[in-house]
């Protein structure tokens, strides 16, 4: 990880060096951006980036809005991508697609050409592939340039994680969500320590993906969040907590089969930037749970 | 369906002919019971058939035993079954086995014979799939008494089943559990109308069978219970309410996509005679659920 | 209590003489609504009524607003009320005033005769004395108009309250809201029985009034509603379960003291003729309520 | 505030004269304990300080009993306590009680001398009025070493708060408990932000008492916990949470009046050293609350 000292002390070469891969195949930003040194933020030094693209003609623009490859495309198959996407495209899923959804991003994709001359796109670690396909269906009603100042914005989301993950900074930027929970026994009266929780991504098509599972610490809750770190992808996920189990090994009395063996609570993320905190209050014969903080 | 009047007014040849299938190829037992009427009541009906079995001798108990069928057995496959037994086993969907499935319930079924040299019986109108693999797993643990004395047991709930969908009678046997719900809403404090709701059954492997799909009414439940006028099979369900599209047509704030999509409420049945209700109090941000009455 | 038939079957004399005192002091409607029988239900005889008093001269009808006594005032404690008359006052405490609350009523009463020359009207069995207060600073806002209209729609739910306690019909009138409570025992799953239940009336200044005490049965209901067959006067309660002695009885681990002792849920009652269900699900360490249906 | 260095490093006698108060009235335990030096931390100091009680004889010990003050007392009415039993027992309320309590803990101490010859002690920072007369109650019913062994208990948790609040120590005694909350607002999906809310001691006689009044912050939380930094008293508590206010400020619908206004929690704490986490999970129209952690 570099340093915002140590960018802000660099040659105008190094600088550009240092950062021309955070705007896709555009070393130009990072080049206009280097004028604007020092550096007192993270956050400055998005904003000097961004705003060297706003300046930018229109053609710019459009360059570096094409300078971008297709999500799911051909090129990342021939694995001709940067480094970056391809780490980016990976965390979604979109290096393991069936033939069937290949065909299906493939047919988005030429849509969304076709009509923008563009290609289509989105900052991945924000998303699961379902909200991905939410997007394409929406932003295909977009006009060209409502395409083109979304792609952009896009971008400089895109931006903002690659600077996330290369400069280390005292104050970092506002990119991180968090998604956390939090298993109450009311029976007992106490936290439900080492209830198995499990997290999973569920799709459209009924599709779930095991994401993690874990164990509730002594409070209650996980030793760390669910997620953290990082967006929490929109998407709709499942929560599936064994209490069953967990009552069981409490001594308390439950029918056989238990009325409450394992607790699903399903929910979606809408902002990945937010904090999720889902809470199970929970009795071997009923339970609640809210979006709290 | 006969009354019981009719049945109390009946020479011996009748009575015995309309009930003879009360219990499975053993006419005897209606014969054996005929000689008690009048009977005031099903139960006393019932009863007498009972106390019949119950003072045969054991050869003649193990011959009752050993005129069931297998459970969806080779003799179910060629169409040899009485109708009663058809039916039945046909409503737990045992005449719609996969061959694994079938494999794997002929090895349970020859395991039980060789152990026991008699049929595996249970009630399947108290059961699903899933729980009828339980017991017999449970029943191969049995010694050779206890297997007679439960394949009895289970065949006395045959017999009442058979009684209450032939027999009419004023006051009906205590066979009949209740599944019910009721959706409250208390983001607009009222009860929640036109909410889709479906019922699934879950099985261990993971499958998922839909049983029903309703709507609730003005006060927040359905017209009928979920599943009543039957036992309630021991088994595990899914209840799933649409409520993203209740708030939504309510115009309530939601996020996008809703954090509450569709709810799903997981649950196991125990009592088959027992009343389960399950109900949803709700907000576009979170819910509760219990055991209720 | 009088039927229709018998009403529909009288001279108008009798008739006159049987609902003379159904509008205070004022014979000549049930007189004009006399030649309107026969009457099919008792709604259709109180449109009758009231379509009368609308059809009067606006001299008549402010007559007939003349014609009720002051709310607690000096013909109440004088005793010079109609039957009816005193009969509701009491019904609501204004019987039992002490010296301040007297002062404070004939201040109010005099300060709205002052204003339109009428007497405040009010149908008390709708309220609490802390709504009538809260009615007296509303009402005291309107203009000359607004408070006619206000005083007759009062005089014509007072009306149809009298005709409901003396006339008896297959339908009745949409005059009886219902407040009823369940609790359930989610430690145990089973409904609650046996939970001592009080439900106390507040006033704004702090007083409280036990209205009723009761203990719920096997359902964990209360054999009747709380309320019901009246109005739910308009006012603030508060629910108390006794659920540690509960709680203790069925052998649950609690702490001393226990963390819940005794539970109050305390509402408010805006729509009298509505239904007010209030459970209670809980566990010794936690519960949940909701307005119900 | 002394530090453990310092008193490490003291003569005897200073160190003697320091802490000669810890042990009302007794300053020959602090001495004992000097030898005992140096202490690693504060527990090490106060187990030195009650193992030179433990290892006195039993006229030592009792004269230590009776080095203490009456509850209450008429030592106390007349300003002849220390100046830490003074504050203790008005930390509780003891300096201001009615006549009719002045009798009343004049009875129960003149009945405990009576019974015992000692006075009846307690830790008062621990407890409320009312959970001291159920201590008074408790223990009249001990045996005569039952009694002693009681009240040096009770010294020991004297001595070691007096060690909290005189010595400072990078590790504190875990004397401290906390009360806290949380409102939830499930209508909006958000912490409720700018709720009044209130803390009431009640007491079985039906007082109740208000500890403090604060607002909820942008996490629905208050800035400091309700109760901290010292044991939560053993009583009866109610939050009084204004929600009508609230949820009228959001614009959300809510009757005339609103359903819930002031919503009460009432619950009772045990464990002086527990952390109590009392939240509120709130709609207009229903709300939940347990034991959290």
């Amino acid at each position: 990880m570099l340093t915002l000292d140590q960018l802000n002390a660099m040659s105008e070469t190094d600088f550009t060096a240092a950062l021309g891969g955070i705007f896709e195949h555009s070393s130009w930003v990072a080049k206009a951006a280097s004028a604007r040194r020092p550096f007192a933020t993270l956050a400055a030094l998005h904003d000097a980036m961004t705003a060297a693209v706003r300046a930018a003609s229109d053609e710019k623009k459009l360059a570096l809005v094409k300078a971008h490859p297709d999500l799911a495309g051909k090129a990342a198959r021939a694995g001709a991508l940067t480094a970056d996407s391809t780490s980016e495209q990976a965390s979604v899923g979109l290096d393991r697609l069936s033939e069937v959804e290949f065909e299906r991003f493939t047919t988005l994709n030429d849509g969304y050409q076709g009509k923008f001359g563009i290609p289509f796109i989105i900052c991945v670690r924000r998303h699961t592939k379902d909200s991905i396909l939410s997007e394409f269906e929406r932003r295909l009603t977009q006009d060209q340039s409502g395409a083109i100042d979304t792609a952009l914005g896009e971008i400089f989301r895109i931006a903002a994680l690659r600077l996330d993950s290369q400069v280390s900074a005292p104050v970092r930027l506002p990119l991180h969500g968090r998604l956390s929970t939090h298993v109450l026994d009311t029976h007992g009266g106490v936290p439900a320590a080492g209830v198995p929780v499990e997290l999973w991504e569920l799709s459209r098509d009924g599709d779930a993906r095991l994401l993690l599972r874990t164990v509730t610490n002594q409070d209650g809750r996980t030793d760390k969040p669910l997620i953290s770190e990082r967006p929490v992808p929109i998407g709709t996920y499942e929560l599936r907590f064994s209490m069953a189990s967990y009552f069981k090994a409490h001594g308390a009395a439950l029918s056989e089969p238990p009325f409450l063996g394992v607790v699903p609570i399903r929910f979606s993320v809408a902002e990945p930037e937010g904090h999720y905190h889902v809470p199970l209050v929970t009795t071997p014969w009923g339970y609640s749970t809210y979006r709290g903080s």
